[in-house]
This record gives C-alpha cells, structure tokens and sequence, in this order.
C-alpha cells in the first residue's frame, strides 16, 4: 500500500460542509469529501477514502485543506492531481500530491491548524467577492479587537467559544496566534492553534466585532474566556467569511512548505 | 434638475455586461444598467436613466464604474445610495452617491480609465477566487511580459488590438501606462488609458501571454501594434479576470480620492 497526501482549495459556498453525509445528498456530491472521494475513486477505479486534517462546517473555504489516502493503484503524483481536479466541480481543485510515509496522519499528524476569518468594513454591502468575505457596515476598532483577542493566546479551556454540537471530549486547546489587522477595506483575524473546537473561531470572531464596533471592552472577551459560559458570548459569525488557510505538519514529513513547519 | 454622480461594483459573471439591451432579456435584469436603473427608478418613484463612465462586456467585472443622472426627485446621496443597494441584485451595490455640477458628464469628464487583467499562474486551475481570475496553466515570464507592453505606451493607432465588432470612429488612443506584476501566485496586468477600444484589454492581454509563455519574442508586441492588423494578434483573453478598476475625473468635480487625479 502506498500513502499519499493531497493539497485541496475549495469555496465553501457551494457544500454542505467537507464531511461525507452517512445518507446521500439529495442534488449528487453535496459535501466536498465525497466529491473528493468520488473523484479520486474514479482515477483508482477502485474505491478511496480520505482522512483530512480538519472538518470545514457548510460554507466554509479552504486554501489548502490537507487530506491523506492509502492505495494499492499505481499512479504518479502528477495523476492524481490532473486526474481528480478534472473530475472535480469548478469549486473544488487539488493543488498538489506528494507520496507519503505510511505514520503520516492528515489529522493526528498535524501540529498547528491556521484560519483567516475576512470582514469587509465599510457602508454597504459587497459585490466583488461576496462569496469570501463577511460584511460588517460599522466602522470597526482594529487595534482594540486585537488587544482584546490576546487573552485568548496559550492553553486554555474554550468553552465559552464552543458550540453545543461540538463532540470534542474536552474544550482544552492550545492557540498559538491570533492578529486582527486592516487590509484596505477588509478586516483580517488569523488564528493558529493545535486545533479547534467546533465554531470555535466564528464563536471567536463573533464575540470580537462586539469589542470592534465599541459595544463592549477588550476586557470583555478576557471574561467571556474566564466564563466558559457560551450563552453570554457573541454570536457565531456567519462562514462566509472564514477560509482554512490549513493545517502545519513537521517538516520532517517532507510536505510542501505551505503546509511544513 | 438636480444632477448625481455614482460609484458602482459589480460581478459581471451575472451579466450580459454594462449596455441596457434594446429588447427585454430573457430572464429580467440581464445587463447592470437595466439592473441600476430599475434599483435607482424604484427609489425615485420616476424612471431614471443613467450614463456611465465606460461600458463592459458581459463577464468584465467593476471595482467602481461611475455614472451620473439627472432627476427633480429630492434625495439625499446616502438615499440614493442605500435605496438602490437594496433593490440590486447581490452582484450590484453602489458604493457612493455624490450631487455633480451640471457641467460633469460620466463619459465625457473622465480624463482616463483603469483596468486590471488577473491571471492566477500556477499548476491546477483555481476554486476560490475562480470568478475573479483567468488561469493559465504553464509558467509566464513577467519581466519579457513587462517590457513587451511598454512598446503600447503612447499615443498609438490600436487597430491591431480592436474587435471587429468596435464602432468608435478611430483607433487611435493615449495608452498612459501598463505594467505587468507578480501578486502571490497571480500576474496582474494594470492599464491605463485615456479611452479603450471594443476589447483592447482583453486583445491586449491574448498577446502578452505568447510572450510570457515565450513563444514569441517581447518585440512582437510592437510589431503587432505597427502592423494595426487585428487578424495577427494573439486571441481575445477571457472577460473572468477583467475587472475596470475605475475612471479618472479632473480633481474639480469633488469626486472620492479613486477616481479623482
């Protein structure tokens, strides 16, 4: 058997989330790991399934989801690459393959996962690139979202920023960085951490425009963290706006440099 | 007669571009004008008719095309502004609204207009941005593309980069600047011209990508321009990756720094 991970960009606009539904969907490939896996299956002509370094929720992108796969079928990287992305919708493409060790774990492997969640910040609304963005019409406080986020930096109990649906045994993660910056008209919030809760970083954001539009104090998102209470925190921000830039493996997995740390 | 001028965004992957059809479209609101000045004559109560800065082709998007109109009906701009967004399809929202003297005219005023062309270069054709880029697959040598276009800059006869279907009485235009760039994994193409002919960016751009794949040499680009014959010139690009950035108005009109010299 020989093990292979793959680089996949995808907008989120169009599927249910990248998890594979257990019943079928009701127009076809309605999530992006089966049209993935459909696609990849058709290149093998045998059945293949994929591990992925973190679940998207429906709606959300990704620049560089990583996924794993093992195969008896002989094709070069160049192959699977061409063959699956033409295989593919428009809305999903696989950047690269690279053959890998067989302790090479999509998900188990990977030492840090990084978000970028894009508002766009001004009067009205977006035409241009409303499929990648969230609109916020209320001028926002970047430097008081970001003095306000770093109290969430380093190892701690999330709980105020989960979700109820969240399966996670324990809201404990270690969040590494987080910057809210300005780039022309958009407001930019990246987010590494060893790994998310679910919603953890629309939850997040969701309580940081609050601190931005000056409905609460930095402090505030400080006490939401001590809280773990997710009823008193912000709401969850809509997914348009938040795109998996992808996960960090050790460089030792000779992955591309996007991806290695 | 009060007169206004507007600054517009819009996806033209919804279009059949700028021009208002002479017959009704199939499905309603196929061209942005028919689409703006339904928006601006449902907010005046009154029909509204609209001239623009430069008109599009069906697929060219805009980052801010401007008009003016003229109306009795009293409106304040942010009316104008917000009553239109929201009766616009999500690929169309104005983005400001400012009164006009009666001696500005959207076409006629403006001293210059500006487009970009983006190419996203890489191995595997996009999903996220897709709308927004043209791919090409093989890699292209920016600096041979570059120095290539300068032979454009100038006042020139551009007749070899001119559809047909063109109907301006001449050919000659003032091309003030192009440059030919590097973004990430993009290559974006920025022109400047006093007037366009009929899909010059585009045929401009059909003949810089030969040169960037070097299958021609960067002098060809001259020779094509000396030559005025459109039949030798490389294809028309595809409208995906154009998008009009915006034209030029004399710094006395009081229009928003972009589109103020």
């Amino acid at each position: 058997m020989a093990r292979f991970a793959l680089g996949v960009e995808y907008d989120g606009g169009d599927f249910l989330g990248w998890q594979r539904l257990s019943k079928p969907g009701v127009a076809g490939d309605e999530t992006v790991q089966q049209a993935l896996e459909t696609a990849l299956s058709f290149v093998a002509n045998t059945q293949i399934d994929t591990i992925c370094a973190g679940r998207t929720d429906a709606g959300v992108h990704a620049a560089c989801q990583v996924v794993h796969f093992e195969t008896d079928v002989q094709r070069d990287p160049r192959g699977w690459v061409l063959g699956a992305t033409s295989r593919l919708p428009p809305s999903v493409s696989v950047r690269w393959c690279v053959p890998v060790a067989d302790d090479f774990h999509a998900r188990f492997s990977a030492v840090a996962r990084r978000y970028r969640y894009r508002i766009l910040n001004r009067a009205v609304r977006p035409a241009l690139g409303r499929q990648y963005v969230t609109w916020e019409r209320l001028p926002l406080d970047v430097a008081a979202m970001h003095a306000a986020a770093q109290a969430l930096v380093g190892e701690h109990d999330f709980s105020a920023f989960r979700t109820v649906h969240c399966q996670a045994p324990h809201a404990r993660r270690d969040l590494q960085s987080i910057t809210v910056e300005r780039s022309a008209d958009e407001v930019w919030i990246d987010v590494r951490a060893n790994a998310f809760l679910h919603h953890m970083v629309r939850n997040i954001v969701g309580s940081l425009i609050p601190v931005g539009r000056g409905e609460q104090p930095p402090a505030w998102v400080a006490e939401l963290l001590a809280g773990r209470d997710r009823n008193v925190a912000g709401p969850t921000a809509p997914p348009t706006g938040l795109c998996f830039l992808g996960p960090v493996y050790p460089g030792l997995f000779g992955l591309p440099d996007e991806v290695s740390a």
